[in-house]
């Protein structure tokens, strides 16, 4: 039988047809909202805090302008007022109606920052309807606990959204997304050998960097929520701060890259070192250089680095959906959790 | 025998009278520097890393001002330039000698940003010589691998960095903390207990918020690198965004607050809904409440919630130490690891 999630999966190159279809001819309301704003401010939490990781190294790499994450307990917790006139928040949520969330950019906008959110819950979600400006993904229902489709469209959601803040990209890039996801999905790479090598162990580490860094951390979360793995998503640099000392024969390491980029060469020489301390080191991604430098690889899109990311996360997708069946879980309702978190 | 790592956890005392003694008297030079930013952007890896989230978390909730970590590989893998103008770039370095932090600080400084180093390796250090501002700590040579002193004087730094931005707090309260630490490091709490209970695991979560958030982190850290514990330092909030799944009866959780405080009470009910899991709950702090929530407890220290990080981290550090002699790990030399890392 097949999972919800695995169908899920199969469901992205037509959410992100879609979701790019109805985003794409908006990137002027973008301009006008955020062209001009200083400094970009994300509010997500779990998966949606990995697709906003995403969105802030595109929007300071590519469109070179400060970006962060929100820390939501200053507003929800502390409730501490701040100066925010000059910046654009921009809150992730899957359901629209994750309540820290919601409070957390009306905190923004009272703050004076202008408010962006992007949601596959709806243009009347509570948070679309506390912005300024809601991106609605059209992802269509997910079932399974474990996002898939409404992450995989966050960051199409945010691609435009880096269009309108002037990304120095080539739009057209977007076109080729679905199909080079379809791919993916058709053939994934070696996902045997990476289930068999990650059937046995306790943890793993996930690394990867720059517009990479958000795939490790979304990976890293999938594989702990629905193969109850201790999966530890660490950039390269962070890795080698200390964290390395984890990696042996019994906690392999997962390496992400895009085909191309400024990170390749410091994620193949990653897989070199992390070989030398007797580890596994499983490739995502990073074309022909880092499968060579890896025990055993599985395929990337072949997309440019700043789309790169829409595509690369799908074979981890169907290895956490694998892994999760060869470990007896039902990967589309891992225990202890629902499908809308509230946290406050 | 001794380890060099106790032995440099019960020089902290001391080195925080000297750090705080050579410091407080600087914070004009702060506010000279920094009184006008708006907004605080650190610049740090690993542990300083970590004493960062504690300096961005003081500066919000107590200063009313944003900041954010940045992320390094903009500044050294993208070579991407931003216009930082009208803010303050603080970076923290041990050695003073990563270059990829020397490098960052240098472009956050090309950008137009007012620039501060906190650093233990002195005023002639490459870090310190880059910044408008160094705020040297004075914690002596640190030998161990695992970072305490250096760490817990980075924080008293941070501490007369946010009085020098306004924070709404008794700059008094500073004065009480050597002898609070003091008082942990002969009064730790039920050590033998926790070590017992994390003896055994593959993987621990250690979890607070706020002000406590950076403490997690780095008790998190300080267990993978001395222990080779999978250990994940999540915040509240992103632990129940699905980690939380993990958590089982090999998966104790350690959850760290101050005595007071608006995360205290969210803190308590998590060791409630952890413990519900079948999972072990150890309190770091947090009082009578967590105590009582708790499987086993170590003692926080009798301070203010924006000082209290200072001392929270101690009995984790006398919990590393210990773990790690009981697994057979010498604490000061961890494999994989040197004193001083370079990443690029």
């Amino acid at each position: 039988m097949t999972s919800r999630m695995r169908s899920e999966i199969a469901e992205q190159p037509d959410a992100l047809r879609a979701t790019l279809g109805a985003l794409r001819p908006r990137v002027d309301e973008v301009r006008a909202l955020g062209g001009r704003a200083r400094q970009l401010l994300f509010i997500a939490r779990g998966t949606s805090d990995n697709a906003a990781v995403y969105g802030r190294y595109l929007v300071e790499a590519y469109a070179g302008r400060p970006a962060g994450l929100a820390a939501p307990s200053i507003a929800t917790t502390y409730r501490r007022r701040m100066d925010l006139d000059g910046v654009l928040a921009v809150a992730l949520s899957q359901s629209g109606r994750t309540e820290e969330i919601v409070e957390t950019l009306a905190w923004a906008k009272d703050c004076g920052a202008g408010t962006v959110a992007i949601t596959n819950g709806g243009p009347s979600s509570p948070l679309a309807e506390v912005a300024d400006l809601a991106l609605c993904t059209e992802a269509g229902e997910e079932k399974a606990v474990p996002a898939t489709k409404t992450y995989t469209t966050q960051l199409a959601a945010l691609a435009v959204l880096g269009l309108g803040l002037g990304a120095e990209v080539d739009a057209g890039d977007l076109d080729r997304v679905p199909d080079a996801v379809e791919a993916l999905i058709d053939a994934p790479g070696d996902l045997d050998a990476v289930v068999d090598g990650l059937a046995g162990v306790a943890g793993v580490v996930v690394s990867g960097r720059g517009m990479a860094f958000s795939t490790a951390l979304e990976l890293a979360l999938k594989l702990k929520e629905a193969c109850y793995l201790h999966a530890m998503g660490l950039s390269y640099a962070d890795l080698l701060h200390g964290p390395i000392a984890v990696v042996d024969r019994d906690t392999p390491a997962i390496l992400v890259a895009a085909g191309s980029g400024p990170t390749l060469p410091g994620t193949v020489a990653l897989a070199g070192r992390v070989r030398g301390a007797g580890a596994a080191a499983y490739g995502v991604g990073g074309g022909g250089a880092l499968a060579e430098a890896s025990t055993a690889c599985l395929n990337g899109p072949d997309l440019p680095e700043w789309v790169a990311p829409m595509g690369l996360i799908v074979p981890g997708q169907l290895l956490t959906e694998a892994l999760a069946r060869r470990l007896g879980i039902d990967p589309d309702s891992p225990r202890g959790l629902n499908k809308i978190t509230q946290t406050d």
